[in-house]
């Protein structure tokens, strides 16, 4: 479960390697504590100390080369490494903070509150959300198989909206699909949603009224539905959700661009889950260097038959669970393989963001 | 199999739900006569009468809400009911209409006839089509694995064109590619296919001549061959099948937009097949809501291991097979996830239709 | 292995029938030789030649047809006509030909040298293209599960560049990815990777530096990784990597445009296996003709559950293992199923090849 937004004196009493990375703050600090612990990386990152048979090494340099197509290119590379020099870049707020439910007589009561907002996708970006309680992925909502949930929307929007729970299979009248399960919830109107959660999984909430507006601007966040029986995959040392976007806030992770996305830091040896959930209007090649991803999970529905890949393809309303071993170590690039998504001649952007594994 | 273009007299004694639904007519109706039986449906159907915890509950009015932010929120909502009390819309004639074929020494003869049309998409919007039997997707072809078939093709179109049978595993000279397996089919001309079916499942067949147009046109249909040995899905109680379409005829479902779909209707406890084939250029991950979809076959093939899902994604040419357990009552929303070609600030259109559930 | 980059010498002792199929040069020609020998095909081929219950045959002519109509479909009847009988088109230089390591004290040591080139991807049309070793896709690299390898990348193009070798679990540092793993090679600089090769399956190699247009350009090509234990698949009869590519350079196979795409020519009952690799930025669902395709392997990963289909979408970075048994003789069409990439009203271009099954 995402821990990244406890309160500041949880964070400063944290132990776990992800809090220590995020206080560290930057790629290359990131970079220093544990990649360069190799022999290997340390070669490539300086190319003056030849590393012998074991690593990559840079060679003499051929003085034919021009001054101006050098110049030209040491142009280009100051802005990508000051790209990513700046990953993990700060910004206000994060977007799939748990959300504590109250319980009232044994219900799981969650309220969201719709609202206009100002996003901060990357440093000193900012676009116009519709956001779930300020924030863009909205609130995680994460609760078990058989629990009775009641969910509160308040609508603070100048439009209607409704809140469809898309992988859920509830009592029709719950679906959150205007004019056809419910009236539309006005501005300044609040509707309750109740019932008992029927399967488990990866699942999202977003609006079902103008949606392809309504989402587009941020009405979305994980519904993650923990099964009654575990199986042999429920217990990861960390489960990790990943909404990809791509909509009026750019391609997004989480609601954050490059280099504002989060990098997942995992301890060697661990296993991660990932909850891969699609928002978007695309499709979205995800690309884990480093280790392959073994595909557990459809829809939240276990694979009878799971495969393993380094590169899966998320289409929009798809969600796709899978396992990595960390059983490299290093600084791996973790992105979206339609490159135009990624990178662009000023460095990375968009959705590109890293899986941390310490030694 | 599809039974919604028998003939009137059919019609006036059908007595299946499917038929009954079509008569009704309107969504409202068929909201009235099913969902609405459930108490959390009337419910959330009426606002001003709260639920208690059953099921979804307006709140009260927040009136520091502004009139003017309210009142452009009722005229859009306007629009959305209006687009969807149209469903399910009328219009003149619907494709996929199952071809009886003749039977001539043994050989099931189909035949089929190209010509220019103009097609109703939805009420009163009418789009150039290039059809077979003045239909979009052309009728459907449907037959058993080992039956002797002709295809006989009259061109009266203004272009040449051919007939390639996707998915089947033809003698070349069948296989309808013009300047490699045949020559092209000429304005007036017409050509005779003939073969043995080798191969079950969900198949196709479309323009292999100028094709991009001309499938783009409407030149396309489902073959479907049914096994030798029936399997285990081979006689659901309804079985459905919805070719996706992108081109010049806007997002449609067999041939027609949101609200001029046709629903799927089924009694509770039924079991549904639904054939999945997508004849456009792009991508359409289909969303059900309310109950998950099992898929079972890849292009005509069986699955050895068969998974679940609620949204599948259905690229260019590819056929799936999908099993859905009718076990959860009510209307359910049914739709391309790609929200900009399911929605607009007018309300639903495009690849959008419902799944009925009647108790 | 591809073959088709053999020495001349070579070619003319050759007695494989896909090198005898590239000497005869045209699709007539081929078709000749190996359509033509089936009744079917001949009758379809000569359309005043009926072919009784056996063939296609083609119909008495509708004399209420317009002389405009004909006309008009006869000059677009001609262009498609060229544009299939120019294929195979030959251009001066292919991509993947298969790169012979040096061996240095049991190191299989690669060379890799970018360079600015202009690239024929159909017969007079010359693009700029960023090259390994002046082909595009660079050359194929072809390994054994647990070799030592070195790949020494000379940069002679005017922007940084770096080798990620996709798909490769390799240590950290040999990742290939500027201002993580490694600084960038500059224009004029060498850079070399050494690794032991971790895990086999089919691989790709590109820049992970500006990639969006440095892979664009045709910074790519094949990795491919034998198992120590050759599995059930391992040694087909014929083995072809097929690169999809949708950038600068247009719709492309292995870095050709048809008519100038290399068609793959078996013999009747051989085992094909093809490596499917998509280095662009768009879906390309793979459709066959004639026979289906055994998906074996995702990224290089077998699968514990294979599936059969006729049409598999490859997305941006995915690779897709398939067998073919190659049991229908003629030659078929293999091609995108996205049609505007695969046809025009000036007939087919772009994503089109043939598999010919040879009696």
């Amino acid at each position: 479960m995402s821990d990244k937004l406890s309160s500041p004196a949880d964070l400063l009493k944290a132990t776990t390697s992800r809090r220590k990375f995020l206080r560290t703050g930057t790629f290359a600090a990131l970079a220093a504590g544990v990649a360069c612990k190799s022999e290997e990386a340390r070669a490539a990152a300086n190319p003056q100390t030849p590393s012998g048979q074991t690593g990559g090494t840079m060679g003499p340099h051929d003085t034919s080369v021009g001054a101006s197509a050098l110049s030209s290119a040491d142009a280009m590379d100051a802005m990508h490494e000051k790209a990513m020099k700046a990953f993990p870049a700060k910004t206000a707020v994060h977007g799939n903070q748990l959300l504590k439910p109250r319980i009232v007589d044994n219900v799981k009561v969650f309220e969201l509150t719709t609202k206009k907002i100002q996003w901060e996708t990357e440093p000193g970006k900012f676009v116009e959300a519709w956001a779930y309680n300020d924030q863009v992925p909205g609130p995680q909502i994460r609760v078990r198989e058989g629990d009775r949930v009641r969910v509160i929307l308040h609508n603070q929007l100048p439009e209607s909206t409704a809140v469809h729970f898309h992988g859920l299979e509830l009592p029709n009248a719950m679906d959150g699909v205007t004019f056809i399960t419910q009236p539309p919830v006005k501005p300044g109107q609040s509707f309750t949603y109740e019932f008992t959660v029927p399967n488990a999984g990866s699942h999202m909430y977003h609006s079902h009224h103008n949606s392809a507006k309504q989402v587009g601007l941020g009405l979305l966040g994980a519904f993650i539905v923990e099964p009654k029986a575990k199986g042999q995959h429920d217990d990861p040392d960390i489960d990790e959700v990943l909404i990809l976007n791509d909509g009026a806030h750019g391609y997004t992770f989480n609601g954050k661009s490059f280099p504002a996305t989060v990098p997942i830091v995992a301890k060697l040896g661990q296993k991660l889950r990932i909850r891969f959930m699609n928002e978007g209007m695309m499709i979205h090649p995800m690309h884990l260097h480093g280790m392959h991803m073994t595909v557990i999970a459809k829809d939240g529905w276990p694979l009878s038959a799971p495969w393993k890949c380094d590169t899966l393809n998320v289409a929009p309303g798809e969600r796709w669970d899978v396992i990595v071993n960390c059983n490299n170590p290093g600084t791996w690039a973790f992105h979206c393989h339609i490159l135009p998504h990624a990178e662009s001649e000023h460095g990375m952007f968009g959705m590109v963001t890293a899986l941390v594994v310490q030694k």
